[in-house]
């Protein structure tokens, strides 16, 4: 394909992808597919020759339409939100355009400098303490990781490697795996420090476990996935109050802020602890400027070598919605998830199950575990809304989380109305 | 922005977009800025409001494009190729539209099952052994990791957790971190075994390893980052001989199979041993045909849970190049490495360092390290082209490897020219 027909064909698929957006509540919000209904549809081996463009945009909604779950259907109530704008597709597109990997510093400099600027710029609108910072002369700064869960990996490894070093200084004849062996990570049922679990969106006290982790030298890392886009709204700051305890923090923009995944926003206070865990310098990675502390070269922060451009989502993102834009995002689903759990509430037949705080609700009919299975079998089974469970001190609890950008509150009423019509089926079958 | 303004932003964007592979080669191919250069031309902090577009557009001339290393150039030679092709951008743009997130079957069907029905296509289009493959009945299969380094970890995990489960199963009363203290991982300095270093294009005698690491029931990983896609080519499918032994084997497919980062692909010979390392079942992931053994839930393969819709790239590059189109590359690229290496063999003053097998050239002049780290400083400051260096048995070295997609033998002259010129000039300067 050359420039000519990418130029036809790139007009054609911002078209697609437009109209995809515009008309995406009227597709079923989950699939009615069987597992293995792919590769029946499509050849067993690669053609030998090219095909026409045309066949394969055909199969699109062929082949791979039918097999998708909606996330940006309005209708859409599962997992958490997966973010998703216009400026951020546009940035991506610039950002395969250039195509630049960005494991150093010179691989390209501006995937390296915009990203730690865009980390500024966002550490301040959560208003993190000064010292994750980058700025000029910090010692801290952020980086983006692909996902949360290499966020905690990486926080893992510095904290391990920090700790074999204190170890060491003092008594240098004993081994890594010596010291390994005896290394604790403490944790809850959700793991590391956690704002905003996935299940109920609980919170835990930071301002506690913080001082407590400090006293005792421990690395305390802050997973917030979820809940930490919602931190740039000065009523829900407060929420994060104790990240000045932590060493590390990260939040996942690709969920809440509008960014498209992957965009996982990572802080450290110390940024040669996280270095000092993973540095590998071969002389094909080498350039002038790696001596003089002056730039960041990002494969030290992180367990690829590679990395995409992905800073430029950040900044299309925060210019074209500025902060007031992406505050009322925020805002506006915490709103709808208020306004469904007031719907709740009025229903007597139902029960909230857990402090309403963000954009989640986790409610479930009184009764048994096995009366609300069947209720969210069948809400998943007709395909108009999806939800996922979850467990909360033993009870099967069903979780509402706003999640397309474009959920209105009519699509929550009609929602709501469609979940009780199925509860009074139900209830109605049940022996009196 | 609404989709009305995202059709009229798209398609100015696309043509932003091939106006920039069109001219490319007018650019520098690497940058002429500071460290830091960036900060100072971007405010310090999100706007409040929202910016207009055009201001945004225009700041990637302003503040992004003086500062990028253009990967993509005919005359950028450094490190190896990452991908780039108008149908893998296409569909990059329909995975960030759907951008659903596929941890688990029920997630997004057509995500999970595209990606295990391609690895297979690609799985054959190598001649992996059939062990490899999932089809419908194996016990193997393939997975689309980020990076190498990704799959790499992968690997170590999964045969950390195979030994511990057999060393366990004879000795249920050894703990996991006495266990863990006996490992040994055995590397050379390029670390597993290597098809295609990335120094100098090396190849390991996986056919003598193999057996070895058998005998002694090691997990053997082949990591053939670079080189994996050349194997499309029967030519030269005789240097995978020997992946009958290994337990994994990657590529970087976002290397030279022209799909855009990220996509590494990695096979298993036993899906188990991977999904062993790492399984992770909270309630709000559990689905109904989990336990069926029917689908497969890629987040147990990887270390991230969330994943995008990767597999749209394989199968937009495999559908519209065909199988010989993707061969053509390839061959093309490996000519063109030829030609630059008996340019070198032509020169008396030069001399080649290390067999060129596919499309790397390592090459230096006679004499000093000192004075082949002058003439790369100097090929590299006056931003023609660009390429880094490695260092071989001692040896400062010079690699060329041939990179961009639309890279021709008149770059390829140009670019030797040039570095013939700048030798003379250093050359000349030399005391006799």
């Amino acid at each position: 394909m050359n420039t000519t027909e990418f130029r036809k064909r790139g007009k054609e698929m911002i078209d697609y992808v437009a109209d995809y957006i515009e008309t995406i509540e009227q597709r079923s919000v989950y699939p009615d597919v069987q597992p293995g209904y792919l590769r029946s549809l499509i050849p067993e081996e690669v053609p030998v020759e090219p095909e026409m463009y045309e066949d394969v945009v055909k199969d699109i909604e062929r082949v791979i339409m039918p097999g998708v779950t909606h996330w940006h259907s309005p209708f859409f109530y599962a997992y958490f939100p997966t973010a998703s704008s216009f400026p951020a597709m546009l940035a991506d597109m610039l950002c395969g355009a250039i195509g630049c990997i960005g494991f150093s510093w010179a691989a390209s400099p501006a995937c390296t400098e915009l990203e730690t600027v865009m980390l500024d710029w966002l550490g301040k609108m959560i208003n993190l303490p000064e010292n994750f910072l980058a700025g000029t002369t910090g010692c801290g700064g952020g980086v983006i990781q692909g996902t949360a869960s290499e966020a905690t990996l990486m926080s893992l490894l510095a904290a391990r490697s920090r700790i074999v070093r204190w170890i060491q200084a003092d008594n240098p004849d004993r081994t890594e795996s010596e010291i390994f062996s005896k290394l604790v990570a403490y944790s809850s049922d959700q793991f590391c420090a956690t704002l905003g679990t996935t299940a109920s969106c609980a919170f835990d006290n930071i301002i506690e476990l913080g001082p407590l982790c400090n006293a005792a030298k421990m690395w305390m890392h802050i997973d917030a996935a979820y809940a930490g886009s919602a931190f740039i709204c000065p009523e829900f700051r407060p929420l994060l109050n104790g990240v000045e305890f932590a060493d590390s923090f990260n939040f996942n923009a690709h969920k809440w802020l509008l960014v498209n995944f992957d965009c996982s926003v990572m802080w450290v206070k110390e940024r040669a602890d996280i270095i000092g865990a993973f540095k590998m310098d071969p002389l094909y990675l080498k350039h002038d400027h790696q001596e003089s502390g002056l730039v960041t070269d990002y494969r030290h922060w992180q367990i690829p070598l590679g990395r995409r451009f992905r800073s430029l989502k950040l900044w299309f993102v925060f210019r074209l919605y500025g902060l007031r834009g992406l505050q009322d995002h925020i805002r506006k689903q915490v709103l709808l998830a208020k306004e469904f759990e007031k719907m709740v509430r009025d229903d007597q037949r139902f029960e909230i199950c857990a402090e309403v705080i963000l954009g989640l609700v986790c409610f479930r009919l009184k009764g048994s575990n096995e009366l609300n299975e069947t209720l969210l079998k069948r809400i998943n089974s007709t395909r108009k809304i999806h939800m996922v469970p979850c467990q909360l001190s033993g009870k099967f609890v069903l979780r509402f989380a706003v999640c397309a950008r474009t959920t209105e509150l009519h699509h929550v009423r009609e929602s709501w109305a469609h979940i009780t019509d199925l509860a009074s089926e139900l209830l109605q079958e049940l022996p009196h």
